[in-house]
């Protein structure tokens, strides 16, 4: 197992989130990749690398260039508005839901914020943009290696990316880690690929960049989208659409569900996975579904994740890992790797 | 001039808002309507009612029953949620921007409160139902004295009105009250009704409603939506659509303008009204217009309001004002009641 470590993902620490109407401290906190990277190394589960050189092409393939723009000016335009603002991370305001317009870009950058933004959860700081491009070098260059021989490979990086659009941020993601690896391998030659998203949350970002087409199958297991977060999608009537219609699978699951259900789950969505002869695969890896998990609602164990990794090594293909959310910041190490090492293991 | 007071008004009482990323205290707040109270009074101007009976059934006429059931309930869920609740307000967290799903209605109260709102501005409080609910009967009974012979009526109620739409809130508005006195005339038989928008801000939930409807035409003369809220409508390309093509007029103006601009633009909007023959006019009368308001960028002066009243009462249609905007609160009162004063001298 090759890992593709993010060094500088701690230039995104963002202070304070909104959550059930109140500010609170940020749940996705730098300590979340610190400790996933202690516990590799103390394992020695493969070697750990810095990503490669990348250019930004590689990004502008799933995201739209004027949210690239947006993100990449975001900090300089919000301390212009007022100095004092470099204390302060930048959250937005107000959205442009249904009959408002998307066309137009307002020169207010506080609406500009909103336009590309679909929360109140996410802070923009000073180092998003350093952290979440260079979370992008991680996935690609994860996906890159693969091409050249690896059975597996893994993004460690933060902030996450399947909350991500094509042109939004939420759900304290900014750039689609999982969808830049998936269409990465596309680029390269791969006929299909498969996202399967493990995260308790659904991946909103990842089934939207890819809802339209047959050659990115996505497959997500989450909980119920009526009670956890995102809400607004995830629910088993989403198909696909067009070109893409019948390669979009969700399988959410009630809030408390243990490991029984989710990996039933699990196998009805590799199913699905082997149904379609992919290329590789990407797994958008949460460890939110652990029983721990401070914002979350399944019931899985540490030891489980050993069962989930050798259970996705069947599926015998090559692998890119990514990591998305799990904010039992303590554990979040020993989940992660315990899928990686559950994989090498079984994958021999 | 006959005033509809709400005497209900201060039940909706926010405590913060989201404003620039950070909760700060309300702009919107119950002194506003008292100021305006007091100096109807001062001046002698008209009489001054509590509205008639009232059925939900003149608030379905424009808003969803879907959202109509939400925001009766919404307080009681929010206690239901956390006995706690009841000393906090609620506000969103997260919307369906484009892309996401808004047919399907969560469980989720939190989801819901995003489903039907699109800025983090707006607490929704303990009694702002009833105090909504309250201030479209006073639009309602605003409507119907005009219809018994009355030359002009002031619905006087907050929270305001013309942000929102069909089904949400926002810009701290709740229950549209000009478009519910609209089509209270409308429903009494006024073929056309005319709607001029005179507050800062462009009024989008108006616009909305009456998009496609040639039976009610809008016109905005408000802050240019490139820098001022609500950002994403109000520019000057949106000319209604379907039926109501050519029935919609905006009339967005630079951050700074003086009252000659705005007169000038003043004039433009009264000859489109004329243009099309309506049987009334409504009026969002919103004082944010004023140099001193602390939220908006016009250099309006409190004599300024005289003149707009006189402009106004030459359109010489029965007309309906509905009190709107305004956060100059000392000032509020004194600028609302000389639009109206000007407008009895002019009307005669
Ligand atoms: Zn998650
Ligand atoms: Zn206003």
């Amino acid at each position: 197992m090759l890992t593709l470590y993010n060094d500088q993902h701690a230039l995104h620490h963002g202070k304070t989130e909104m959550f059930r109407g109140e500010l609170v401290p940020c749940f996705e906190v730098p300590a979340r990749a610190d400790y996933v990277l202690q516990e590799l190394k103390r394992r020695g589960l493969g070697t750990i690398e810095a990503p490669g050189a990348f250019d930004d092409a590689a990004i502008t393939r799933v995201h739209a260039p004027r949210y690239i723009e947006f993100l990449r000016l975001a900090w300089a335009e919000w301390v212009a508005l007022d100095p004092a603002n470099a204390q302060r991370d930048a959250l937005p305001s107000y959205w442009p839901i249904r009959g408002f317009r998307s066309d137009v870009l307002p020169a207010s950058f506080a609406a500009r914020m909103g336009l590309f933004s679909f929360d109140a959860g996410t802070p923009l700081t000073a180092g998003t943009w350093a952290a979440a491009r260079a979370g992008a070098a991680c996935a690609f260059t994860a996906a890159r290696r693969l091409l050249q021989g690896e059975r597996a490979t893994f993004a460690l990086t933060r902030p996450p990316g399947h909350h991500a659009g094509a042109d939004f941020f939420g759900g304290y993601c900014f750039l689609n880690n999982a969808a830049i690896a998936a269409q990465t391998l596309r680029d390269a030659g791969v006929q299909r690929v498969a996202v399967l998203d493990i995260d308790y949350h659904h991946g909103n970002g990842t089934q939207a960049i890819f809802y339209e087409r047959a050659d990115v199958q996505f497959t997500s297991i989450h909980g119920d989208p009526h009670t956890e977060y995102p809400y607004y999608l995830g629910y088993a009537d989403e198909r696909g659409a067009g070109a893409g219609l019948g390669f979009n699978h969700n399988l959410p699951l009630a809030r408390g569900s243990d490991f029984s259900a989710w990996r039933a789950a699990l196998h009805t969505a590799l199913q699905g996975v082997a149904a379609v002869k992919p290329g590789a695969l990407v797994v958008s890896l949460g460890l939110d579904t652990f029983v721990g998990d401070p914002i979350s609602g399944f019931t899985l164990q540490s030891a489980d994740y050993l069962q989930v990794g050798a259970d996705l090594a069947r599926a015998g293909l090559p692998t890119v890992f990514v990591f998305e959310g799990g904010y039992a910041v303590a554990e979040v190490g020993v989940n992660a790797v315990n899928v990686l090492e559950g994989f090498a293991q079984a994958a021999g």
